[in-house]
């Protein structure tokens, strides 16, 4: 692997993950690598993603648009969150303006066996490939890596296709418990395995995306997808890389999401981020701009960025990020105006 | 209008919608009338839902079908939250498997001049004469009439289609604080024209669905929102029936739409119920078992519906129903047998 930049440790991002008062509030944004860049339109054309993520110049080079174009203070991979379920051959594809599809969805305890473990040098070598290359690149601006959830990716498993209210799902988490258990565990050594290659490849931080735990109740939540998200983040525990935990409607889950063994937990716009931090005490936090404000005039955009940096009052622990992904409609210049702004105006003098 | 049946005062949907200790905890399910059940899908046929609504006696069937087969404490009219702006030529249709969509969106100023105010009795007189009809069947059963709130329907109004981000409505909102409140304020008088009309054919209760508020971090809520749904429920005040205010993924917002002026807040299962009486003090709760969730076996359908009569705690003020609507999917056996649990085991005693 790549030497670290000698001045990445002390990285505005790193340290805020790590609750230490930071040079300036760091920001970056979910979805920033593709989307809504031109340059990416230009460089990707059609196809699925997972075409596009097995070519690690092309993902490189994605990765790292935003980074140069707006300024932010972190990288996300260019991947998506079923790579390690397409990769050992689990018959998924993303389709565009769909999503994940699953050819034959995870409905039995014979579905199983499809699941064998995940051998990233193997089954997938172009992630740690496109890792290095980004890591190259980037100097002393950290890599975050990430990989889905176990809910959040059996949710597509068992669905087959992106759901609004997940009825497969909690029938068989309800249904069949061990089952389901016996599913989430194996998604989280898939989970583990999928990070400890981005880290040792160079990724400086990781996050987990359990984008849809925000649809379970919070009882539920903990007796059933708390332990597999759990054991993810405390098989990272020892590689030291600052672990962010995100979902979206989860208000009600905050703290358990905590639990979990996160270093920052994400919050949507829905939670007021000074609410936020009193259910997470002791956690950095990360957000927490409403995307679809950024498709308001600036004025808007600019009043509600300094409302999420007054309401975190310069405490320390701060990411600023949005409350979800960026939209794909989403003009790039407002975000660069957002990075300008924070950069400008964020204090982490507590 | 048909005389009130003498004991529709004291039934026990109304008592717990006033707050009263009741007979026994009553209970509903938000969409029984139509998806999931087998006669209505053999009575409808195909096509827009908002042709079947124009047909009273047809309409009258499909809210008493659910009533008959299920036992329930209340009917809910067969009928959608855009027949107001539908009904006054806004040019919009229903379309199976997708929502409402919206031909020409409202998108300036000038789409003012396409809300013209509801005359219920002329526009839509459908909607009354099913009422009465269904009235003359019920008995002591109350008929819940229901308006969409101003929010969600100028979601769809705005966006043209069923939207997951609400981009262009919340840049309308923000970007044209001003046309946006014209348009929630011409909304609110449809609705409130609607709701009365209903009240006044028979309906015993109404529900104002404010099922996209939840997309909303609750200042925004507060300030762009509320004020026109303030004044639906202070419109309806005089009329004397209970006001039940519902929307999905709002567990930030319950308080505040409380405070908008209903006597009975709805609660999806994101919020444990016993957290989210303590977010309305002083109002009935309406909820809140995961529909979702009666797509398990019957053993944990039970265990769940008892988890909400446990969290409830007997107090008085609890109306049972599921947090969203029923699923289409679903077998309307599950519901039959939850409506005898909860009438079963259910107390309010305090």
């Amino acid at each position: 692997m790549p030497a670290a930049h000698p001045d990445l440790r002390d990285s505005p991002l790193l340290q805020a993950c790590r609750g230490e008062a930071s040079s300036r509030v760091p920001v970056w944004f979910m979805r920033q690598a593709g989307r809504s860049l031109p340059e990416y339109r230009a460089l990707r054309g059609s196809g699925s993603i997972l075409d596009a993520i097995q070519d690690p110049a092309l993902s490189a080079e994605i990765t790292l648009q935003p980074v140069r174009r707006y300024g932010v203070d972190g990288a996300i991979l260019y991947s998506d969150i079923v790579v390690p379920a397409f990769a050992i051959g689990f018959g998924v594809d993303v389709t565009p303006g769909v999503g994940p599809v699953v050819a034959e969805p995870f409905r039995t305890k014979a579905d199983l066996d499809r699941l064998r473990p995940f051998e990233p040098a193997e089954d997938a070598p172009y992630v740690a490939e496109t890792v290095r290359q980004v890591v190259a690149e980037l100097g002393p601006v950290p890599l975050i890596g990430f990989a889905g959830a176990p809910f959040t990716v059996a949710s597509y498993l068992v669905e087959g296709r992106p759901s609004r209210t997940y009825g497969l799902t909690k029938a068989m988490l309800h249904g069949d418990p061990d089952l389901f258990r016996a599913l989430l565990d194996r998604l989280a050594d898939m989970a583990i395995a999928s990070l400890l290659s981005q880290v040792e490849a160079g990724a400086s931080a990781i996050q987990l995306f359990d984008s849809w735990a925000g649809a379970l109740a919070p009882d539920v939540y903990e007796e059933h997808v708390l332990p597999a998200s759990a054991k993810v983040f405390a098989a990272l525990a020892a590689t030291g890389v600052p672990r962010i935990h995100f979902g979206v409607g989860t208000g009600e889950l905050l703290t358990l999401m905590g639990d979990a063994g996160a270093d920052v937990v994400g919050v949507d716009w829905r939670v007021p981020l000074d609410v936020a931090r009193a259910r997470v005490p002791g956690k950095a936090v990360q957000g927490n701009l409403d995307p679809a404000v950024c498709m308001a005039p600036w004025e808007v955009v600019a009043d509600r960025t300094r409302d999420v940096l007054r309401r975190n009052a310069g405490r320390p622990g701060h990411v600023f990020n949005l409350g979800h992904g960026v939209l794909p409609e989403l003009d790039p210049g407002v975000l660069a105006k957002v990075v300008d702004l924070v950069h400008a105006e964020g204090r982490t003098d507590g």
